[in-house]
């Protein structure tokens, strides 16, 4: 018996978005379409030259949970904040979802977590992360109850960038593994996976049931060009994996089966944020309800076509009317 | 000569929206279309029940002066925030746009203001101000020498609710009466007006050369179901009276003389909170660079159609390219 769907785990952010022209991007040395950690000061740099700007929590993982709740999923979600007004916001916002987040606050000289988040004109996002807080996430705030009373874990790449988190990781996945529950992750970025990729090919091979991944974040990992082949070699090793195509749709592989997700037609994009993170909330909530991979598929495309239709990473409407 | 276009002085305010369903608003008895001043019990209340909320910074005076720099106009912005993550949020957004923000942090045990907007389906918002730090706006935080240097200083009829605030308000409408400015006044609510309307109609009498207000709040402060008398007895009083009428665009009176403003067609209304503001922004911005009313009428129209298609009070695009 499980009385969650999933636990989420990862960085517990707030976005700061706001839309920019690429040739700010260009002036500010902002990798498109990337999440770039940066220091305090660069975090000052930015946020000074960004105008029109949004507050919405974010955070990978969260922005994921927050869609499984949305859809009526029940979950919980393990991440550090500070003890500040925008942890008190981050908390409301899964709280108010019905969502578990109990994880103590960080108490200490850092600030909660932010997201720099720049929108170019064709709806990509480009992240500046300041991860204040979060980097002192580590084993003991890996909640052994939540994990294994849950279906799913659900964890991002980013996660590696800090030792103590990717030491959290590895503790989460051995309590889901004994309790006879199932791992997920998300390779988060091709950045990302270039800076960890022995570490995720090993988690890859050893500690991951359920595998996302775009495109170049599964090429990167498999050193490859050709996403058919990437697809075959991470389904070779993971009982699910989903490869998202971004306007192509989705591939999903269960057990070696491969099912193909049609994208939805007529989304005008208008902020990339989330698209992922919705689009495995989709997945996972089908998944944990014991839906067929055609309709886990349909779920994750109307969920990451919702968010990309708006400016935030969390969605806007209730996803309960896709099911 | 006058070093800014307009300098606005209100509530400074940070805006959590969410969408909801009409039942919330009735569940909740929450005054639809309308601003309640709630305590700080209520804040919990409504907080705890809002779901997918998202932080912006707003206040009306402030959100209009974030459109006038917009559209290039320089301006400054006087209200009370305090020493904390909303307060540096709100600052933020008004500096990296180039308006003048320096009054002095509030430092007391009240954080910054927020109100909690509810966005139903049909696009119209409820919000319910808890004004926190806004309480201890006063005269003492009213800068003489950005209000005689601006030619229009912009104020909101919600700073009446408050007895220094409202005091701040006479002053800084002497200060510029006597520098030889204009002052403009925005009537922000028929709910505001009808606790406020002896005050008001002595403004309109003897203080206002400007006077924003749209059908509820004209037609309760000369007490008719008339929209066109009270459009009329307001012209009677004040030289300039913009009277905004939703969907069928807006009237401006100039000494007298009406012109009538088309609203921009085809747009899809997703959230109105912040369309009397960009209305207002459009028009200070135009009359404060010498145009007439048609092209007055014109920008005012087409910010408030921005700003009325997405979520949040403040532009997302760059309201230049609309001169």
């Amino acid at each position: 018996m499980s009385i969650y769907d999933v636990t989420g785990i990862g960085n517990a952010i707030v976005d700061v978005l706001a839309p920019c022209e690429d040739q700010f991007l260009i002036d500010y040395k902002i990798e498109k379409g990337s999440m770039t950690l940066i220091d305090e000061a660069r975090a000052k740099e930015l946020y000074a030259a960004q105008k029109n700007a949004t507050e919405v929590s974010g955070g990978s993982a969260a922005n994921t949970m927050a869609g499984i709740a949305s859809f009526g999923g029940k979950g919980a979600y393990i991440g550090l904040v500070a003890n500040d007004q925008l942890g008190d916001i981050f908390a409301h916002d899964l709280q108010s979802l019905d969502l578990i987040f109990n994880t103590p606050r960080y108490i200490g000289g850092q600030e909660t977590a932010r997201s720099f988040i720049f929108i170019t004109p064709d709806g990509e996002r480009s992240m500046n992360t300041f991860l204040g807080a979060c980097t002192e996430l580590s084993v003991e705030h890996v909640d052994a109850i939540l994990i294994s009373n849950s279906k799913v874990t659900y964890m991002e790449g980013y996660l590696f960038d800090k030792d103590p988190a990717k030491a959290a990781y590895y503790k989460a996945s051995e309590i889901a593994r004994d309790a006879g529950k199932e791992v997920a992750l998300t390779l988060s970025d091709s950045f990302c996976v270039n800076r960890h990729k022995a570490d995720f090919l090993d988690l890859v091979e050893n500690h991951v049931d359920i595998l996302f991944g775009n495109e170049p974040e599964l090429c990167a990992l498999f050193d490859t060009d050709n996403i058919d082949d990437a697809f075959k070699m991470a389904a070779d090793k993971c009982k699910v994996v989903v490869s998202t195509r971004g306007a192509n749709g989705a591939m999903i592989a269960l057990n070696g089966d491969q099912t193909k997700v049609s994208p939805v037609d007529g989304v005008t994009v208008k902020d990339l944020t989330g698209a992922g993170d919705q689009f495995a909330a989709g997945f996972l909530y089908g998944y944990t309800q014991g839906f067929d991979m055609t309709k886990c598929g349909e779920l994750a495309a109307k969920a990451a076509a919702e968010v990309i239709a708006h400016i935030g990473p969390r969605p806007q409407i209730d996803y309960k009317d896709f099911v």
